[in-house]
């Protein structure tokens, strides 16, 4: 029995939505196109919310991995 | 007679519901799914508290290791 | 098939417009001419924007990576 | 005569009670059971104190390094 | 046709005359003298700048990278 | 003629009293028994002091290293 | 011809008197004596100035690196 790692969470949800949280309390809903070990992570097709409401439609965004707080797969 | 390291106490929690609580002062109650040496942490079956309150139910969540002040198996 | 990493987004922007988004709240808008794995930033024809007004026309900026949160490819 | 290290008084305190400080004001109080070299520690039969007020009773707490200010054996 | 790094720019603003940003607010312009891969910086004529208004005239400044947010040649 | 280094004062200061000022404004007073590279530093027979107010008398105190701010031979 | 690092700028300043800005505000006015590749710094014949008061005479004292901003020769 093998044990699991927080990056292979990750690994499982490439090319699914993810919801991402940042310290300012942003938050950025697309389909999670790639991560590397700091949690540098880019998303595609983003909606950027603040509060709960929608402040911004994104192509693409790279975040950097030091400002995120969590990652949430859809 | 070994010391134990702290690294051990979360090993013991693996599958076990934990208590992690972030420098914002949320809280994430779920089963501890995987961690690593950076104490990014990942649950399952998650209750997202904040005062209190439950603010979200989430299946998955992904907490980037520095963003967390402590961890408690209940 | 290969897998995708967060900078190769950053290096098919290599010489098009991009935002950056910095931990203080600014933005700065232009052509992203270089980057490093710290995501320290070279930005040409740059404006500098604060609650979305243009504060400032730069020739050229260096952004120290730690201070960025988001770069997005326009 | 040897030259005594910080981590020698922390082992010193293994199995002791001690306090801990952390960087958002919170206390906490209990056997020190482990730590390692970023000073993660695990504390067992554990009191929170927030102002001085008990504001919680944890069996186990595991408190990351870099939010802990100050340990003091009793 | 090589690809240019982020240090390339501050290396060919050596002797030239920069505007630094620092964390706090703060700007310094002067001479670049000297730098590193910390981005450790040091200013020669420099004016410190505080909201726009000069606050300060210094001969030599070093600062340390961390500090610093971005650096415009002029 | 050689060059001191800073790490050459705290030696010098071992096993007598200094102030230790920390980024949260506390100031402990007390003999200073041990410190390591990352400046974690282990104190005795120690004063807390907040705004100049005496606040707790404590036996032995561990201070991490990245909490500190100066460091005072008396 | 040479290029100059930042630290040959502290170099050259040892034995001289400085000023040192910390992240809080403070400034140290004193005799350089010694400093490392992280920025640590040890004064000698030491003010510390807040607001431009002096606001305590000290003979020596050890300045952790993260903590400060710049370092000016007089």
């Amino acid at each position: 029995m093998e044990t699991s790692r927080p990056l292979d969470t990750l690994n499982k949800a490439r090319n699914k939505r993810v919801i991402v949280e940042l310290k300012n309390g942003k938050q950025f809903i697309g389909k999670l196109s790639a991560f590397d070990i700091h949690i540098n992570t880019v998303l595609e097709e983003v909606e950027e919310r603040v509060n709960g409401e929608i402040t911004r439609k994104i192509g693409v965004v790279f975040l950097r991995g030091d400002t995120i707080t969590m990652i949430c797969p859809e």
